[in-house]
């Protein structure tokens, strides 16, 4: 089946994803199956990219826990902006409880806030090996953004962004990566990301007369025919979904 | 209840704050806890991000004195703006008898205009040994922009923010950290305390036909299901409050 | 009276100034005042920001006339940008006889517009001196945009704004100090001096149908419930006043 | 026939393109081709640009298969942004069979992916004697953005972009050349790619009001007196289409 | 009268400027004087600011035209932009018979287009040595984007500035100072020139349905109540002049 | 006649232009001559500025080939971004014989797209080598943008087009200087060529609902009072002509 390879897309169904002839992987959030023929493309690394506040962190986790609950996928959620505790308590809100997928050995959270730049080649192998270890298929990162500040600007984004890949095909996962949009700006994190990544679906942030409308739009999906339009983004105690847009 | 960890979100309710699942600690801004499901979670750092004039400050101050007087939590103002007697007075204006907290050893003033780069371990061990002189569980940092000017652009403002983290670890309190909106500027501060921040609300100025007007919008806060429309600012001389939005 | 220290406010009342909880001090520009709670708070430092040829030069000679003629108050005009005899003769067009008052030692003008970076502390060192001398109170800095040119840009700006706050320390008075906004740019300055003044007013100049409008607001005073709405800037051979501001 | 030389326009008629003065080579876009009085002139460099997810990698694969099928032109696939699997897999939905082609020795995929900097030569010379290989007569670089990225800043994309043209002047291709246009950007790749290509095709991808809508502009063909509309881009399961625009 | 002072304005009249407290010089640009309160301030330094082709250069020799022919003031046009010959005939189609006045002793047109870095103080040597030998009361630089231009930017276009100032200090003339607005650009030369200038008048062009319009507004004139509105700017075979604006 | 001098504007009338006061150079693009007075002022430099596929090219050939053909003066083509067949043959579309002017000695086409850094002086020098050995009196530079590219940076674009303006000034020539605006900007190449040049003529480029247009203006000319209105660009097999403008 050729895990070994990044990207690698097998040409069968599995369980999960019923027969399609990419293989697919559902994603755990409702409404987005089916604006992607099924789920991401297994293997994909897909950028989610949007404000501050705008939904990627909940959307994420939800991806995870599916798959490790759903799908028999397990999942390593690595952070370089937030503690464990902060997000195991956010989740649980949500009715997520990963501190029970941790003890079944089907997640792993890790910390990488106080990471620095002597530390890369480490913190690559140390996620390499946690990975590894529950055979993890599902990665998120959150974020690039935070990541690449947490290195000095002399180690290029692109040689982390590299690193990453490599980690990836080690892995053979599915990766969600977070990128952060910034207040009053539209460009989307470092300008590169989006062309050597698989997928991109953009958080939108829309001011409208009395407040923020938050809605998503997948711009790029590798291998599939997506959903070209808008979508309204949900956020409740079940977590976030995708709505049909209303204007 | 694992104070001593930064962003500790402890499960447990607490006095001032009510049954909630996260702790939450009131703000002492008339009209922002309802939109925040009761206040900021406990150890957060919440940028308050604005342009010259737009209330940052009252705001900031109101969030101590509520603190210091309503909820037992004693705080400290850092400020790289401007000298006590000159806060102090100004507050006084609104009924904030800061003077009188810091008799009764509630609240710390602590004034860094004047340091400079070579100063900064030392700027944070002050801060440090005063904010824990007086068990404060709120701080103010006025601030970011202020702070960042302080100092050589050599020491780099991320270096200084990861300084402040480790500190606010330290003594787990509930951060306001003040960021400046320069005129005819959308950007906001330096483009990436945004991300590492756990909570930001904007307090915008829009130019109308008249005037100006100022109005309020919660953009990010972890952990919580904020409000997501836009309040007016009133300031009066019981300070500023937030009102529902009226176009 | 704490006159030694910069943005002492002290709390009582002064003569030309009213019964008033900040002491304040006139403006000396017609309608200006009212916008004000009465005057600008005594001690601050107050940026008036626009675009060439918007009155600024015109509202702080008027400033430091009326402080030498009404409120008993010396002053020191510090020009980076013109001599002293265009200075007097424009003035004169308004019935300003600076003259008269530099004949009294109620005035100095300080030609600085030939400074070099070599000097910058000799023209602080000069500057302190002359102010001191007649022991002014009320200061005008023409422009800091202007000074910032007169020094290499090794020497930041930074600097230089600090070196003018502890002088402005050490004499107590209360300072306006001009900015530039040059055409076709919406930022102000060097973007940083807004948040380390204690006021900022704007001179707006409006590209009408016709032709331009100017009008002025104040975007940020410390310790004041200013007025929020746009003035229309009227300039007649009385100076400039500031009238309700009609579209 | 001056083959060896690149832009080489020989003035007769070749099989696969009709009578024309210009030797033009059918493109295998459906409805492209009558915008361009038959197709792209036989040797030139055309650049596709456009955002993310805009159809650029279907184009240029149907540019190529078509090509290789119909017009007795052998092709070469050079990749920056993915693995030959992928490729292949994804253009299997389309019906485009290339692994047959690759056995046919009529398509080569050249995985540059991993190039480093120091390997330009060597990957040059490598594309050179592929391409060679199979008397490739149509070429694709996707993408010269992801391209440019490969290689550290110090080695100027010019050079790069030169080396490219040189080793084209070897072999006498058409060639098309993916440029990408990142999010929130309207410039086009590096600024300069433009005026040195022969040709320039823009996927434009546009905010409505319910989502996003593609479609195609012709801004430059040499020796053509291409159409200057608006092409709605459809892309079906019969691979990428240009339609008649309707707004 | 102090002469030898730049800027220097004596309070008294002149025989082609009529009775004025402010010494004044007429403009030579029909319809210009009576927008000034009867032309430049003697001795000012204006800024001619426009987009190429705006009218700035056949304005400049009106001036000078003006001041010989009428006021018995000779002048100097200094030029970085173009050689004698070439000015010369084409201000001969307005009927400006520039080699007259030359032969007569009261202009001078000095070609610095060869110019460079090196020559800068023998340049500005040159200058103030052929203004004074014809007693120039009356300078155009020609222009000072195009100076800038001449020198490497090393050396900083202040200093060149300065010099000038220095220069039009020891022949107290009255300056008018071209500055070139670039297509697509709204901002005015290097973004200082008008602080230290007592002078701006823009000569906008605007963009409308069918071609170009070209309007003029006099933005700043140091002691002067100067028109706020715009005007129409006409050529014909008489030179420049400024209409009433209609829309 | 002066021809040793560039800009060399001789006052008397030529064969080719009709009797003016301005000796002028009719242009060979069919509806431009009207909006000039008749032509180009002999000796001046002209940039032709617009997007890739504006026109910019035909124009250009037409000017040479007119002039060759209907005004006994030969031209020399400068080229930096194709090369001769393709230009002869592209050129061969719209009627224009180029390779039998070449053959009569009245046209010379100068590939310079190999050029290097190292080589611009040589460059030059056969430059003038070339025009200098068939009398050439008009010339065309395509690009200056392309141009620029091909040195290093370290060489300021300045210096280059310093050293064609001595070129031109040997030679005596009328030259059109093309400048590339690239796609999503809309300023004119590096900023400073406008105002050195002697006339612009701006191919811009309008994206309407259903496609684009083209269509040109006349910003400057030097000694000419030129159209100000917009004119379609109409390019058919006769070539590129200009028409007025409907909207």
């Amino acid at each position: 089946m050729g895990k070994l390879a990044r990207r690698n897309i097998t040409v069968h169904s599995e369980d999960c994803s019923g027969m399609m002839l990419i293989d697919r992987v559902t994603t755990g959030i409702n409404g987005l199956d089916g604006l992607l023929e099924g789920g991401f493309p297994r293997g994909s690394m897909v950028l989610l990219a949007g404000s501050p506040g705008s939904g990627k962190t909940i959307a994420s986790a939800q991806f995870l826990y599916h798959g490790a609950t759903k799908c028999d996928e397990n999942g390593v959620y690595v952070s370089f902006a937030e503690q464990k505790e902060v997000f195991v308590n956010n989740m649980a809100r949500f009715g997520l409880d990963f501190l029970e997928l941790e003890k079944k050995g089907k997640f792993k959270f890790l910390d990488m806030a106080t990471t620095t730049e002597a530390g890369i080649s480490e913190t690559l192998n140390v996620l390499i090996r946690e990975a590894l270890s529950i055979k993890a298929q599902r990665l998120v990162i959150d974020s690039f953004s935070a990541m690449a500040l947490a290195f000095d600007k002399k180690i290029d984004a692109r040689v982390i962004l590299h690193a990453f890949e490599k980690m990836m095909r080690q892995t053979g996962s599915t990766t969600l990566l977070l990128v952060e949009i910034p207040t009053g700006n539209s460009e989307l994190g470092l300008g590169f990301e989006e062309f050597v990544a698989d997928g991109l679906i953009l958080f939108e942030t829309i001011e409208e007369k009395i407040g923020i409308k938050k809605r998503a739009i997948i711009r790029k999906m590798r291998g599939t025919n997506h959903n070209q339009n808008y979508s309204n983004i949900v956020i409740s105690d079940q977590g976030i979904s995708l709505m049909p847009y209303v204007t």
